[in-house]
């Protein structure tokens, strides 16, 4: 097979971009690639891989890659700073920030499905917490104050979950053990297996009211920022609540809160938010019946970069072998 | 069948004593009595019911009772205050204060299995909680700082369940469904088809080390006051939480407030405490990763009552018959 291996000048540069603002649990290692690449000698011959992480000395590797794994990086100007660039794999589900300023040759893909199990989770925890009241005991906590308040099982509840991806996904199939009723929300409203009523985006509306929770697990795109505001929000009923576990800026942050001091809605989890870090002066911090997680909940500490490094060497796999890609994003739509 | 029915005078005579200390979600009502006598006509022909939510009038309505319903009440004395007073059937599942002081030859049954499906949800919300560091985020809000920690998924994690009745049992069942591992522990460790392995209550040093959670869900009784002492709790790994959903006095909730306070164990929910309401002086509100919900999680504010009436009017037919009672309290153990 000697002739099938590349010399080492063509060998496929792969460069290896962690982001500097985000934990550690997200890097990508070159021990953790090295361990791979036992179990795949034959790719391990084909590539050359270097790391960074550090924004100054990015674009003297970018000059040579052809391939970008990475946890998020400024792209403005990328087709001038990357000519040779044909494809970034992202280790973030969430691309709103890539997505628009790509050049069109050059493929991006997510990695949608890294959340999984986790998140799934995650959001069935913040569905009970809001039904059993527990943005209230932990408001009345903050004061000292014994305040009494009797909830109902949730089983026969709705929750209307809007994007039914893999976030989405999982935390229907845990509803679904609770007894409870799935709406969902999705772009094109096509029917899914988990979900006992699909509505289209367009119909947003009209879900709204006949839900008791709203779980979000949407990417921020042009079509869903903003797509809960005060509006959407004066259509859920009053004992209703909210989970967001996609991206802060799908919600009007300030509406809700405002309806939350109001006793509105009964109570919110909010894992994401339009700035993050969120800041200490923000009035989220305090406002009553919010419970505020930082933006972590999703991910799964032990396993997160291992399983965004599956879905890269899955396709790393595919792109040597000329075949499709998955999770690819429709850069127009952002997903 | 006019021969069967009593006259007046010899109908059974029924108080019903609701507890002015408690919410009145646990209140049984004249209008909730009637209501189920429509559906029992023969039953409703051979009893006569006084009410009443005052102790210093309880004593009148005592002296002619032959059975109490009650929320609840001082019984000390109560041989010579209630002379015809054969049976007192508890809305509480808990009965640690009467089951002492009752004479020997007044039955005391109880509402063991009033919780069933509330209790389960809330126990495996809190497990949920705790695994997914919602204690820490709670904390880390109130002093507004934006302090990420990953969790792993619970699936595959074990939960010691301290008592494993009804309570216990309903979130046994949940907490499989989430792939986890369950260790009981009851007095007499007999096998039980919901839990992976049973230990007695002696043994409970020996289960433990094993576990990523505890769940008590225990009765207050000589034996399990101050169980989880600090000795016991030093026994737990340093990534272990704590849910009480039985009776406060079973922990020692200064050594567990110690423990949080020095990160030698991951969080805790606490529903019951020693002293209830819980004083706005104690330094539990404050305690980091402890969250406190005042003593109705387990309750189901639309059902607790009627619930505990099902419970009740099954034993009422059941004496009026001659039958067993259901629920019946060993008074010596004390539940």
């Amino acid at each position: 097979m000697a002739t099938a291996k590349r010399a080492r000048s063509a060998r496929l540069r792969i460069h290896v971009e962690n982001n500097p603002a985000t934990a550690e649990v997200y890097d990508i290692t070159p021990a953790m690639i090295r361990r791979r690449m036992r179990q795949a000698p034959g790719l391990a011959g084909q590539i050359a891989i270097s790391y960074g992480k550090d924004p100054a000395r990015l674009d003297a590797a970018l000059a040579e890659a052809e391939i970008l794994l990475t946890g998020g990086f400024d792209a403005t100007g990328l087709a001038a700073r990357a000519p040779g660039l044909r494809w970034i794999q992202s280790t973030s589900a969430g691309v709103e920030k890539l997505a628009p300023v790509l050049p069109p040759d050059v493929i991006l893909t997510n990695a949608s499905g890294v959340h999984g199990p986790k998140a799934g989770e995650y959001a069935m925890t913040a569905l009970l917490m809001i039904n059993h009241l527990v943005p209230h005991y932990v408001t009345a906590q903050r004061a000292r104050r014994w305040d009494q308040a009797f909830a109902t099982p949730i089983a026969g509840k709705t929750v209307a979950i809007l994007g039914v991806g893999a976030i989405g996904s999982a935390a229907a199939r845990l509803a679904r053990r609770f007894g409870m009723r799935i709406i969902g929300v999705s772009r094109s409203g096509t029917a899914n297996r988990l979900v006992d009523r699909m509505y289209a985006a367009k119909d947003l509306r009209k879900a709204l009211p006949g839900a008791d929770f709203v779980l979000t697990t949407l990417p921020l795109t042009a079509e869903t920022r903003g797509l809960l505001g005060r509006a959407e929000l004066d259509l859920l009923p009053r004992h209703a609540g909210l989970v967001n576990l996609g991206r802060g800026a799908v919600i009007d942050a300030d509406a809700l809160a405002d309806k939350l001091r109001k006793g509105e809605l009964s109570g919110a989890v909010l894992d994401v938010f339009a700035e993050e870090p969120l800041p200490s002066a923000s009035a989220l911090w305090g406002t009553p019946n919010l419970i505020i997680s930082p933006h972590c909940a999703a991910d799964d500490s032990t396993s997160y970069a291992e399983r965004a490094l599956d879905i890269f060497l899955d396709n790393l796999q595919r792109y040597v072998a000329g075949r499709r890609l998955i999770n690819v994003v429709d850069k127009r739509l952002g997903y």
